[in-house]
This record gives structure tokens, sequence and C-alpha cells, in this order.
């Protein structure tokens, strides 16, 4: 057994609540001054304040150098596998296309799954090792991948075995979402109800019986899936045992939100255009809203209606939502700096919606999320005093040392 | 005689031009395929391209592994040495204070000043210190500095000697500007006109003798010193030898862009507000305008404009203008990102505006900011294979290789 401490640490905050009632909690933080946390071995054994220190004897000693010490940061939405990239868009874009001009002249997510059905898996799998690394240098001990790239039942597969492989050979802990309705693929154009056939058939099955993915994820949109299907493939989703998830409200408010809350997903992405009825159902749910505020950032749209969730005690989280499309940042603390800038969310509240929120959310809220005997011993060491220089400092990686599973990584 | 090759450089792109007509040449960037770079200790001897190398042997070979490489960014308008950090704002900020309320409140600058007055010249030194590595780091070869948290000699001094200091330890290549008349000093609140009086008849002239910086810089706003009090302090920096800049209509058109092109300022800074005659006075002066678009994303406001300034043959330049209130970020890429994002500015005229732009706005124009056999061999090799995939990835740290003075940094 190795018994590793963390000493000196000059605030020590985390969110207090579990999943079961996290959702009234938002910003309700706990912070010790002059603390300190003995870990044994991947868990928590005791937090201790006020300059006492743990009477059990250490191996390891880490000196925080009086800094803040948070749980390990979880990241709830990416779409972390996928080929190629889009820079090449930008001339386009600078012309004024948007989004679905750009779909519609079959660039834009149709680029990304076809270069990301030609890619290896070995490809794929360097690439997202790539990213995690940075990611776990920005403090990431938790994180959220979807499938969506492939639109075929061999490229999701391969997309969420690249997946599957990371978690289990890299540090940061991987939770799979499989996405298969992000998209109508090319081979499907102008036949969606087909294609959510297919998907209910053979994609989701196959994905549930080799274990492949947790939750389900749709793209709820005009000019993707509508709503009808879209309940049709979370039907399905939770039929085969899946955690139900939706990208609702984005561009346009047409019932994605609503349905999130009517089929108890536990959380609905995006929520930019979110109205009145989709607050009440999803309220009502508990649903989780994931918002995505880098990508309202890169796109230059409005931004959800943070304070307004948080008011109908809807749990909040933030994530980046890196994907190579509307947001190629995997910046998780640029995602809390405009929680704070944008959404006017308190540096707790921010908090919150980085860690439990999200832990829950992607069905981890049990092990990660909080700083408490007896969960995993995932913590970031800040180059920071307090929550509110996270909030304020940006454009600067501001995680001195990452701590997964007890170990300095 | 050490020679270093860098060989295999995917893309090689710079900026054409010189100061004596940069303004007319904005996103003129020549691009070199398969190219190579020949560097004799600190200056480039040759570059080559199409696969050919140079003829004479190296010392030290780099292999840029099809990369893209750049001239090393020029930083152009930072405040980078300060006492403490600004963060206790964010509760008044999240309620609503704007600038000037916090300002009239005893907070925003003025708290700076007061941390920058107490701090040792070795704390400001070794702080500096750290923001420099960073920037170093995100590809920043060479950068300015303003002083302007001390308002009285003792502290200006203690500035600009700190970046005296950092010039000549760190790697970076440093320009120093004075900005005694960055805010109104708490000893002589509602006597701008006798403080102008201070700085006309003992700073500027100390800061000459003591060769302590190379510009002069004010504050021209409403609430701070206004044209009147503007010219004459750049009056007595020009008899003093000093080159001129201005921070001008930031938040208000009050008139401190004219002033700039009446006096042939070398830039004129923010530029958010300019409106008809600021742009006519600049373009007839070829006042380099430095604009500063992650001030504006940090506090929200709306953005310069751009396009027009480049549109009237005006230089335009990016700069990050780090500092502890308005924009506590150092990360140039960051501020390149928004030139693509709000300006709507092209790939290549942000290589333009963060390299020979600025380069000539700091009086460094014939040294580094465009990749040529004679110059200082500043470079980033890139992670990345092309300009589009800067302006595309944000969040992360794009440079993998920065060269500085034929030296691998
Ligand atoms: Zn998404
Ligand atoms: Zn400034």
């Amino acid at each position: 057994m190795s018994k590793l401490l963390i000493k000196n640490i000059g605030r020590l905050q985390t969110p207090l609540g579990s999943c079961s009632h996290y959702g009234a909690k938002q910003g309700e933080n706990q912070k010790l001054d002059q603390a300190a946390v003995l870990i044994e071995d991947d868990r928590i054994k005791e937090i201790t304040s006020n300059g006492t220190l743990p009477q059990e004897e250490a191996d390891v000693v880490i000196d925080a150098q009086g800094n803040l010490v948070t749980p390990g940061l979880v990241e709830g939405h990416t779409h972390l596998v996928f080929g190629g990239y889009r820079q090449a868009e930008i001339p386009l874009k600078l012309k004024g296309a948007g989004y679905l001009d750009i779909l519609r002249a079959g660039g834009g997510i149709l680029d990304t799954v076809q270069k990301t059905r030609e890619a290896s898996k070995d490809e794929l799998y360097q690439k997202s090792r790539g990213f995690l690394d940075e990611m776990l240098s920005l403090g990431v001990t938790t994180c959220e991948a979807k499938s969506g790239y492939g639109l075929d039942l061999d490229t999701e597969v391969k997309m969420l075995q690249v997946i599957r492989e990371l978690n289990d050979s890299h540090p940061v802990d991987l939770v799979a979402t499989f996405m298969g309705a992000h998209a109508v693929p090319p081979e499907y154009e102008g036949r969606g109800d087909a294609y959510i056939d297919l998907l209910c058939r053979e994609m989701i099955p196959y994905v549930k019986e080799h274990g492949l993915a947790e939750f389900c994820d749709v793209f709820c949109e005009d000019s993707v899936f509508d709503v009808k299907q879209s309940r049709r493939y979370l039907r399905c989703a939770r039929e085969n045992g899946l955690g139900l998830k939706i990208h609702a409200d984005e561009i346009e408010e047409i019932g994605g939100s609503q349905l999130a809350g009517q089929m108890e997903a536990i959380s609905a992405e995006h929520l930019i255009a979110i109205g009145e009825k989709g607050m009440e159902a999803m309220a009502a749910a508990k649903t989780t809203a994931m918002l995505l505020p880098a990508t309202s950032f890169y796109l230059g749209k409005s931004y959800a209606p943070a304070r307004e969730l948080i008011q109908r005690e809807i749990p909040v989280a933030i994530a980046s939502d890196f994907n190579p499309g509307s947001c190629p940042s995997l910046n998780l603390q640029l995602a809390m700096n405009l929680g704070y800038l944008r959404y006017k969310m308190t540096p707790e509240e921010i908090l919150t919606a980085v860690t439990i929120n999200p832990a829950c959310a992607i069905g981890r809220g049990s092990q990660v999320g909080t700083l408490e005997a007896g969960k995993q011993a995932d913590l970031v060491i800040w180059d920071a005093p307090d929550m509110e220089m996270l909030c304020y400092r940006f454009g600067s990686n501001m995680a001195l040392q990452v701590i997964k599973k007890g170990e300095l990584v």
C-alpha cells in the first residue's frame, strides 16, 4: 500500500453534493485553508485543514506551496476521435458561409466523416492520445468521448474501440458515447428515417452487445434529425440499456430540450436557443445542461442562458465540445473563463460545472468530481491561490501538477 | 562561426516588405514549399525551396518534419511588469461594475499601482521573467513592454530597469516604452495638468537621459488624459527624442487617433471606437494600428474595425495587451485566433500583423519580422502545415520549436 501526502495546500476547494441532489447545489463549495490530503493507493484517505496534518506517515510528500487544490477536471462532452482537420474551410467562412451552407456543399462534418473512415485505427489512436496528453496537462482527469464521424458500423466501432483502448492505456479515464445519429451519412441523403432504422436495428444493438458505449447521443436540429427521429433513436437506446444524451437547441429551438426532459435524458447539450418549455421539462427531470461556451465563442453565436438554468435548479456543466468543426479547442480552462466572462457564473458555480456535475452526467459521480475520503484521488494543484484566479487569467495553462488515481502524472 | 540548418520545412511563410512601405503590403506573404534555412551565428544566411538545400555544410541540423515555419512572433504591446493580480475584482464585475466604476472606487489600475510600488525590483523581475518564458514558448521572440504602474519617478524607473535587465538576460528581445501617462496617480487626483507638468519636467528627461526607453505612450481617454494633455505629453516626448505611441479611442472617440496621425505617432493602440477623421489622419501619417482583440474579448466589447483600417492601407498589427486589468492573457496565438474570428482578417494578413508590422512599430523592422538573408534568425517551427491551422485551432500552444538568434530555445 503506497501513501502520498499533499501538504501546504493554501486552499482546498471542492463542490459539495452527490448525484442524487446535485442539481440544488450549483456553486455550493467547501473551502478549506491550510489543508492537506492523504492518499492511499488510488483513493483519498483523509483531508485535514487549518494546518493540521494527518497522523499517518506517507511514502511520498508533495508540497503544494500554498496553492489551490481542486478535484481533477471532468470533461463532459468531446468529439475526441476524428480524422483530418477543417482549417481549409477558413476562406469559405471569411466569405460568410455558415454551418449549414458548408454542410450542404459537402464540406463540414461530412468532410470529417470521410477522413475518419479513411483513417486507420492506429492513426486515430495516436492522434487522440496526443489530445488526451494535452488535456491531462490542463487538469482534465476524466473525459467523455463520442463517436459519430463514421456513420457506418465499421467506422463507428473503430472510433469506439479507439476510445476503449485509450481508456485502457492512458491515465485519463474515458467514458464512451455512441453518436451514430450525428448526421445523416451521404449514403442516406434525404432518407433520415431509413438511417434511424439502421441505427436502431443494427448499430445500437451491436454497440450494446460489445459493451462499446455507456451513452447514446443524437444531434437534434433543423436539417439534421428532427424531434420524432431523435425520440425514436433515444427510445431504442433506452431499450438497449444505454444512457441518453441529446444535442439540443444549438441553432434553433425545435423541441430537443423538451424531449430531453420528457425522456429523462441524463444531459442535454448546447441549449443556446432553449426556451421556457425546454427549461421546465429539464428542471422536472433534473437533466444536466451540458453547456459548451467555447463553441458559442468560436462560431460567434450567443451564449446559453446559464444564469436562468441555474436559477431553475437545472444542474449546469461546462465542457469543451472539442471537435474539428465548431470548436477546435480542447482547452477546458478556456471554457471556464467563458463561464465567468459570458455566462456570468461565479467561480464556485464554475467549479461545480467542471467537476461533480459533468461527473454525474457521465455516470462517474460516485467515483470522481469531489474531494472527500473514499473517492478516487484525482486532483489538480493550480498555479493560483483561489478559483477567482483561474476564472480571471486566460490563455495560460494554470495547472501546475495533476494527480490521477494517486499518482503524479 | 556556427552553422545551423533547418531542413524539411513543408512551408516557409513570411511577409514581404520593409518599414518604408509596409503599410501597403498587409497580407502580402511569400510562401515557399519544401524549404530550408541556413543560419550562420545569429543571422539568416540563405533560404532555399522546392527541395533544394544550401550548398554549405551545417554543424547542427533541425528537421522541421514538413511543418510550417514563420518569423518569430513580434509582440507589439504589453504591460509586462506589474505587481499583484486583480482577480479579486471578479465579484464586483459579476455585479456589473465597469472599468471606470472600479477605477473611481480606488480599484482597477490604482490597485496595481500600489502593488507595483510595493514590489521589489527582484520580485518584479522574477514574475515578468516567468511571463517571458511562457511567451517564448508560444513563439514570441521580440516583445514591447511598457512602464506605467508606478506613476512616480522611482517606480517607473524600477519598472524600466526590470525591462532592461530582462532584455540583457532573457532570450526574448525587449523594447521599452515609458508610459508614465497611464493614469493620474492618487497624489495628483483631479490635477492631471500638474501631473503632465511633472512628467514633462522630470520624468521624461530622466528616462531619456538614462536611456531607459525608446518610446513614450499615453492613455488618451475620457476620465484619464484628454487630447490637450496627451498632445503636451507627446510633444515633450518628441523633444526628448522618444518615439510616440498613444492608447486611443478604446472606450470613446475623443480625438486620440486623430492626434496620433497629426503627431505622426509610430502607432496608436486599441482603436475600438475610431471614426472617419482618425482613420484619415492615421492613413496620412502611416501610423500603425496596434489592435488588441483579446482586450475586446475579455471586456466583452466590440472589436476595432480591422478590415476598414486595412482597406485604407493603415498598417495593422495585432498584440496581446497583456496586463492585469483588462487583458490577463499573454497568449499572442489567442489574439491571432481573434484576428481571424472577429476581425475577419485572412491568415496572410494576420501573419503580417504579428511579425513585420509590429516590428516596424517598435523600431525593429530592419532586424526582425521577415525571413530573409541578413535578418536576425528568429523563427518558429509550428505544429501545423499552414497558417490556416494556426488561425483555426485555438486553446493549444501550436509552437513546436522556437529559434532565437540562431539558437533553439
Ligand atoms: Zn457535440
Ligand atoms: Zn495597453
